[in-house]
């Protein structure tokens, strides 16, 4: 699971000692060896068919960022939700959507996406294969708020 | 260029407001629109035949790390170095080698190294098709330091 602060915590404080050494990990299938795949948060939330795996970040590194890969099933989707903390996305496989606001992108293969603060935003697979990204965000971050539609 | 900072320095202090706005960066042929490809650092150095691009966090995102794409031309490779921050990587194009320490990985799509602080690292491609990825890192850092083979 994530660990979330506040809001005000928002900074990274003095770095602590890695305590793990340098690695590979080999992807195969979009599946990194020794990674567990997740399904993302609890099924009662307004998402569907997300499966998160933590690359870097959480497993002993000192990165002020976490490094996630997040794989959308077809016909799934994130919640549509807003914080202060910023996304960096990239896309690893498959197409999808990204709204930003009250705009919807389609992206694939290497599409970037920065996802400013407090930007409402979601992602969405209306395809027939996995939507897959990397998502990059600071360590310390606040939690989201759902977004309802007005 | 990067901004660098003395490793008294790491750790982020309090972020800074973002001054852009949400967006996608389009991909084609791994190159981003509007996003320049630079030669990095000086030819004088030792490294050869490196690309360098800046994904996000150099362009007044307030994220606690910067993303950029590297990519190395058949027969070259990045400086043999060290340095106190961590670099996340992740291959998103060809084949290349990870030296870390003594030890030489082979890497390919999707692999995802980290190089854990003052680990001796470079990046070599003796393929004959451009070796190319993601490298993230925290966005206060110290200069890398050249290692001699001993």
């Amino acid at each position: 699971m994530n660990t979330f602060e506040s809001s005000c915590e928002i900074g990274a404080g003095p770095r602590a000692a890695a305590r793990v050494g340098s690695r590979v990990l080999r992807m195969r299938d979009f599946r990194w060896q020794g990674v567990p795949a997740t399904e993302y948060k609890q099924a009662a939330e307004h998402h569907a068919g997300v499966t998160r795996m933590s690359l870097a970040g959480e497993g002993g590194e000192s990165t002020a960022f976490h490094t996630r890969y997040f794989e959308i099933a077809p016909g799934g989707h994130s919640s549509f939700e807003r914080h202060a903390h910023e996304h960096v996305v990239v896309v690893l496989r498959g197409r999808g959507s990204v709204r930003l606001g009250d705009a919807v992108h389609d992206v694939g293969f290497g599409d970037t996406v920065y996802v400013a603060p407090h930007e409402p935003h979601q992602f969405r697979n209306d395809g027939t294969e996995p939507f897959g990204f990397l998502c990059i965000v600071d360590a310390v971050r606040d939690r989201p708020v759902a977004v309802t539609e007005t």
